[in-house]
């Protein structure tokens, strides 16, 4: 149980070479969870590294080269020969998955795969364990961030397809190729996946319909705005008259759907079942630590095997100052001069105020007032210095606000 | 390996009860994706069955009594006497956690709690095994749904805490003795659970400062309103300088934040660590056949052991015609009669329209609608109809669009 665990790394791209760091950086901790200490013995890169040689030292691989071949010859060859096999190779999965999953059964290793579907969302792990006896009846979601990307600043800014598949490809959104996913390809990969574990029936590639986003022109996304929608282009695996339909399409989505905030190149998916009503889970949907990230938290669940039981492993102090950002409420006597007073004694509590609205009532006014980040007992004894001017009509009332604003 | 698991359920309320029907529901499925049976084999309730007798009956215990004694008291039986144990017990655990955690880990069985926080969102097998060795730096969010219900009618009628409780506890939101929930008590137990798990460190309830939401007023949602701010109840664990914080307080949040548009009974929780940047969930917080579906979901994991292969079992034919509605863009000559002939294309086909906008531009018109939901094939062959249309300046172009309206 104590000896390292020999890993073996296909490809060393973005994602091979994020996670061959990532494995160094945490083999403490995967040593403190699993009992076990990973060991990174070769690397087969297009140049260097011999992978029968690679796979008689590791006692699991980790596939990160792409493509379906000779990706798939690997895998296959890594699971036959007993080993357990890590990979973020969606195509694989999507055009090879029967054969793949066979060849794990058989051999009775296993066979993971979270980091091949929406980056660090824990999708894979969700609908196979926590949902893998869950009657489901729709997966579906924003599973590209390319192509969300690029529907997000169209509408944004207003500009053109092709402007703005430019300045992705400049920001590293989007690939100097990128028909794979603005065609809707990419997506009906990933989809093929999900539609196969929720649904528990094969599912291959060619068996998806996909669109693409390349016809969107700006004004559809104008006159979109005028009815409150936007645009996603969306994957949606469901149950449909006593079979599955499994697509990829561009899609307008009003503004109190729950996909319809997310932006960016992020991803999201959601889940309904009548079990569960509907479980949504969002995040960064590639990069290349994010998805090494994924990679690593498979290769962490197959050291661990079956005993996920908590144990503490570190002694961290309870910090009880923290710093917060306030919502301050008051009522005061409607006089000249109370704002200066409150905001001097704001001010020498080193407290800056971010916004103010002030209204009168009568011979009393109310002060409403946003305070930026402090310290919440620096907050605590302005707030005592306040409360104790003859002003105040009430005692104050303060509620804490995060000011963080995301995208 | 194929004779049936034996249950031993301590406690039939509203979880247990649930979680007793859908057991027997699923039994194929769990079967189906274990390799095991589910039996139960015995009850514990006030009134009736004997501990001792379930227990040696029982390969698995589920404890669903709820409280801290005898419910502690059980659980430390079954782990000792090698019964894996499934609960819900979010007290027990933020209370007992490392006295049952380390009776689990002396025994080599499974301790699982899926549904003792955040309900059917499986964020505690995300943190334990997606994120169990990523360097997490907060994990924070909404755990409380009848706080949130309540928040959210508040914000929504204007109406009073005292009115928005009475309004929650009619609907089944909140209990005839809310105190543990409005409190923040309830969420602080959560975030207990979390802050233990996200960083491997011991944490009880008594480190847990909470407040709640008793003291907030309508004019505080009412000021917050014209500030862009909404106001939730927030657990937040988080490491900050060299130590945690654990805290549950009400918060204001401004409208681009992740948990903003999560209202109602919902509960979303999210976790940030450098190395995946921000995963968001979101789901049911509570509810008895939900609850027991993530009670279900930890049972089928411990069946399952270590080997996530997937395995296909159902044959499930893809349909391709579904229904969808469209948004459709159209350049037409401005001349009168052009939007009643394309609307009675329409019609022919048994397609509504919703919504439409149309706009001049010198002798032409733009026409924009989105229609209700159709059959693709009829809204094909419409639109082949309508594209036919001597007024038509272009190709018309179409999207579609989900009409669905969620909380």
């Amino acid at each position: 149980m104590f000896e390292p665990v020999r890993i073996g790394l296909l490809g060393r791209g973005t994602v091979g070479g994020a996670f061959a760091g990532l494995l160094a950086e945490r083999a403490d901790a995967v040593e403190a969870a699993t009992g076990r200490r990973p060991q990174l013995v070769g690397t087969l890169t297009r140049t260097e590294g011999d992978f029968g040689e690679i796979l008689d030292e590791a006692d699991l691989i980790v596939e990160l080269i792409g493509g379906t071949e000779p990706a798939r010859e690997y895998v296959l060859a890594a699971l036959r020969a007993g080993r357990p096999v890590v990979t973020a190779n969606k195509q694989l999965l999507a055009q090879h998955g029967d054969e793949l999953f066979a060849a794990a059964r058989e051999a009775g290793v296993q066979l993971r795969f979270e980091a091949a579907v929406a980056g660090v969302i824990p999708i894979v792990r969700t609908i196979q364990e926590s949902f893998g006896v869950t009657e489901i009846d729709k997966v579906f979601g924003i599973v590209n961030g390319t192509t969300n990307f690029i529907l997000s600043e169209m509408a944004a800014t207003g500009a053109a397809y092709e402007d703005v598949l430019a300045r992705a490809q400049e920001r590293g959104y989007a690939e100097a190729d990128p028909s794979d996913d603005v065609s809707g390809a990419d997506a009906a990969a990933k989809m093929a996946i999900l539609a196969r574990l929720a649904f528990h029936t094969p599912v291959t590639l060619d068996q998806v319909a996909y669109e693409g986003i390349e016809q969107v022109k700006p004004d559809d996304l104008a006159y979109a705005k005028e009815l409150d929608l936007s645009l996603k282009l969306l994957g949606v695996a469901e149950r449909r008259d006593g079979g599955i339909s499994v697509r990829v399409f561009p899609c307008f989505l009003y503004g109190g759907h729950p996909l319809s905030p997310v932006g960016g190149p992020f991803n999201a998916v959601m889940v309904e079942a009548p079990a569960i009503v509907e479980v949504t889970m969002s995040g960064p949907g590639a990069g290349g630590i994010e998805t090494a990230s994924a990679v690593l938290g498979d290769v962490a669940s197959i050291l661990a095997g079956d005993t996920p039981v908590h144990e503490a492993r570190e002694q961290l102090p309870l910090v009880a100052d923290v710093s917060s950002s306030f919502y301050l409420h008051l009522e005061v006597a409607d006089r000249p001069g109370v704002l200066a007073k409150i905001a001097q004694l704001l001010g020498e509590s080193g407290i800056s105020v971010k916004s103010v609205v002030q209204r009168g009532i009568g011979d009393d006014a109310r002060l409403v007032m946003v305070v930026h980040e402090c310290l919440e007992s620096s907050f605590a004894s302005a707030l005592e210095r306040i409360a104790a001017l003859e002003e105040l009509r009430s005692p104050p009332r303060s509620i804490r606000v995060i000011e963080e604003q995301f995208v």
